[in-house]
This record gives C-alpha cells, sequence and structure tokens, in this order.
C-alpha cells in the first residue's frame, strides 16, 4: 500500500513496536510500502532519533546483505522511578496484609498497565544479557514472566508444583518449599517446554526464602541450560538468602501482622 | 521536550499504542511536546489516517471540555485469517496428541506473538461489548487471558482450583470437571479480585465440555457480574454443549490417538 510520508512514518514505528529484537530488511517495508529503500532509510533515522530522544527504545541499523533494522524497546530511568515509586505506595497499603504474614498482591500483578511497565523495566535491567527464554513457576508469576518475555519477544516457560495430564512427558526436582517452613515439595517442567542450551531469566512474583527459585535453577540443569538472572517483583530483606544474585524492584522491610503495617522501598534494581 | 514534527508524529502514535481505549486531551500531548494544540490536531490527523488504513485501529475524537482522543486497536481480516490459518497448521501436527487424546498446547500458548495476535484477533471479535475485566481458569488461560486483557486495557482475574493462602478471603462455587468424567470440583476466586457489577469476558485454552466455563459463569453470579462472552482458543466439535455461546479460533473435529491424527479447522471467531 501507498503512503504519505508522514503515514509511513507512523506505520513503519509501529511495526519496529510490536516486532521487538527482530530484524527487519529495509526491502521489507520498501516492498511493503510501495517506496523507494532510501526514503525508507530516511524514515527509519527519523523514527530512531525520536525513539532515542523520548527513550522508548534504540534503533540498530545493521548493513550489507542480510542486514536491516532491530528495534530494543527500553523505558526511561525517570519513568521506571516513578512507576517503581508508585508500586512502593501502593503495595505499602495496609489491607494487603494477610493472615500469616502474606500479602496480596493480586491486583498489581493482573493490571496489563503495570505488567507491561514493569516488564520493560526488567528488560532494561537485563539489556546486557542474551536470553533465550524467561521461566517461572505457577500460577503467580505468569502474568509477570509473560509480560517480560513479551518486552524480549522469546518463549516463557511455566514449571508447576502440580502434575497436569495436558502437559506430556515431564522433568521433576524436589525442592525446599520456604513458605511451607522445610517441606520438600516437587516441581514440574514438560520436557518440550526448554531447548537445551537456553539462557533462560528466572521471574517470581515475591522472593522470601528462595527455594522455588533453586528448585527452577536445578530444573535448568535438568536441561542442560543455564541461568541468565533472576528477577522478582518483591523481596523480603529480613529473610536471609545466599545462593544466587537477584534484582527486586520492591523490598518489603517489616511486615507487623499485629499492627497491620509493612514497610516497603525500592529494591535494588536500579543498584 | 520539542520535538520536530514527523518525530512528534513517530512518538503520539507509540503512545497511543501504549495507551488503548484511554482518553487522552490534546493538551496532554501539546504540553508534553511543547507545540500549540492545532498542530497537535492536525498530527492526530494524519495518525488516524495512518492507522485506519493500515487496520492497526482506530483514533475516536471527543470533543468539548473533557474530550480528547480514544485509540482503540484492531488487526485487518485478511491477517486475522493468515494467523488463524498458520495456528491451524501447527495444532495439525501429529505430535501434539498425548496419551488420553489430550493436545499440547503450552508451546503456542507462551509464545508473546502468536498471544499478542490472539488478543488482537479476540478483542476485535467482542469490540461491540462493554467489557470490564477478562476472567480465566489458573494455569494454561493466564497467557491467554493476560493477552486480550492487554488488548483491552482492563484487568484480569484468575479463578484457582485449589486454594492459595496468598489470595485471601475467597468465594468458591463447585462445577462439574468434564475432563475427569463427571466429577464435581471447586473452584475459588479472591474476594478483592473482581468488582460488582463488572462485565466479564471468559476466556479460556480448550473448551470441551463446557464444565470450567459453567463454572466461572456461577462464580460471575457470586460477583453480582455478568457474562459478556466467551471465547476460547481451541474447541472441539464433537462435544455437545449447551449452556452458552462461544467463539473460538480453532476447532478440532478429530482427534485419532490410535493412528496419531487430528484434523484442527477454523473456528467460529469470524463467523
Amino acid at each position: 500500500m501507498k503512503l504519505r510520508r508522514s503515514e509511513r512514518m507512523v506505520v513503519i514505528s509501529n511495526y519496529l513496536i510490536n516486532h521487538p529484537y527482530e530484524l527487519t530488511s529495509l526491502n521489507t517495508f520498501a516492498e511493503k510500502y510501495e517506496s523507494a529503500k532510501s526514503s525508507i532509510s530516511e524514515d527509519i533515522v527519523i523514527i530512531k532519533r525520536a525513539f532515542e530522544e523520548m527513550e522508548i527504545g534504540h534503533i540498530e541499523t545493521i548493513t550489507g546483505a542480510g542486514g536491516g533494522v532491530v528495534f530494543t524497546p527500553s523505558i526511561s530511568d525517570e519513568e521506571s522511578k516513578e512507576i517503581v515509586e508508585e508500586l512502593c505506595q501502593q503495595l505499602s497499603e495496609s489491607n494487603r496484609i494477610l493472615p500469616g504474614g502474606y500479602i496480596y498482591l493480586s491486583d498489581l500483578l493482573s493490571n496489563p498497565k503495570i505488567l507491561n511497565s514493569i516488564g520493560r523495566i526488567i528488560a532494561k535491567a537485563f539489556r546486557n544479557k542474551k536470553i533465550d527464554a524467561v521461566m517461572t513457576v505457577a500460577t503467580k508469576g505468569v502474568p509477570l514472566a509473560n509480560a517480560v518475555a513479551n518486552v524480549l519477544n522469546v518463549p516463557f516457560v511455566i514449571v508447576r508444583r502440580d502434575l497436569k495430564i495436558t502437559e506430556g512427558s515431564t522433568v521433576s526436582v524436589n525442592y525446599v518449599s520456604g513458605s511451607s517452613g522445610d517441606r520438600i515439595e516437587k516441581m514440574f517442567l514438560s520436557k518440550r517446554s526448554l531447548k537445551a542450551g537456553s539462557r533462560v531469566l528466572i521471574v517470581d512474583d515475591f522472593l522470601k526464602g528462595g527455594g522455588t527459585i533453586n528448585g527452577m535453577v536445578s530444573l535448568l540443569s535438568e536441561f542442560d541450560s543455564e541461568l541468565a538472572g533472576v528477577a522478582v517483583f518483591a523481596d523480603n530483606a529480613s529473610t536471609e538468602r545466599e545462593f544466587f544474585e537477584h534484582k527486586s524492584l520492591l523490598r518489603v522491610t517489616n511486615i507487623d501482622v499485629k499492627e497491620n503495617k509493612l514497610n516497603v522501598e525500592v529494591g535494588n534494581i536500579f543498584d
């Protein structure tokens, strides 16, 4: 379809936003929008500048026969910090404290706007790592993993705590369940869900003892895959764990069930 | 930040894509990009035309004091059909058949690109319904509900088959579990996850007997909420169910475990 230059720029930028981390040749755009490659090239320069000025992301131009452009989404530090501060406020609400000292998170982790922002913040924090897949454990981690995978344009894999017949053959490992004292439990991953040699970012909603994440790390070795990093929505500062490094958006420093109060601060994601 | 017109258009269209179904006043853009409201108004006209020509979506202009623009994402029928045909092919692969006649879907429903496309197709099919939330059942429905909610810019709620302490108070209903014969089971929804009076789109991965969806429908009445529609990734043509209308992307007409074959055709979503 033949478009005016201004329209073409709108449409190309939309295409790039919807195809992050993908190489698209200028010829593809030239054919699609019936324009000279040189015009497309000029469009890209303008889009690139606009994206960089507003910190929407970067456009890398790869020259040569197999070349083209690749869009990497980003988010400005200012916007990231605003979002995390706002989440800090929301997580500090006293009515989130549940009996047993658990914190209700489901409303935050089911809001597409929040999830998209978190996805971009976490993806940015791991932008220098090569990531092939995002892993999480069912159920609460799923929207979060989905959001991060979305920005990185890689598949996500869901580890389960129960065996489902619709998953086919699975591999299982034992792990120490932190939330239920020192109980040993099992987690399962469908055999066909992760390719050998993958570099995997583990994502979860709340990090307490770290048993669940350790379980996922041991699953990775069962799949001959490698840990690229660990990111959590919130962690608990009062718990000791020395097994793996992780980045957190939020840190809960104190849960006082009796007084119905909790302290939440910004995690280490910006360190 | 002051931008050139061409850059401003790229940035405004990016903003609209990331804020679907939200009213933004032209003044917001005028202040943000230090431009006259009349220039922004001209930008919007061009973006609107580009979005409509490429069927990226519609921009509605609301005049008056509380006015502004609202972007509604869409997808062309041509692209929708291509995507569904492609999914048809992928679902027909014989190695998806699991013992018991189940079908392995997890790879398709963990691919961000596929999920985004499905989200746009389902959202378009229900574009005339007012939808306040998307509901699904854990775990396999979650990425799908997430994808649809993302396009509609509404929260999604996750019904569970087990009781989790991190959900706080829940409401439960009984339902007839189709996959396990005629067993009666329970499903739970956190009390604070759905506001009374919501209009809800139910989304699930695979529709067989319909017991799970019936369960969710009865949960809706417990929450004084209303069913706005049912959408599934795939349904099974050979199963009788008369309880509710639904739209499906794909229809499995025959699963032959012995011959390791299955037939998949396009569902009724385009009817």
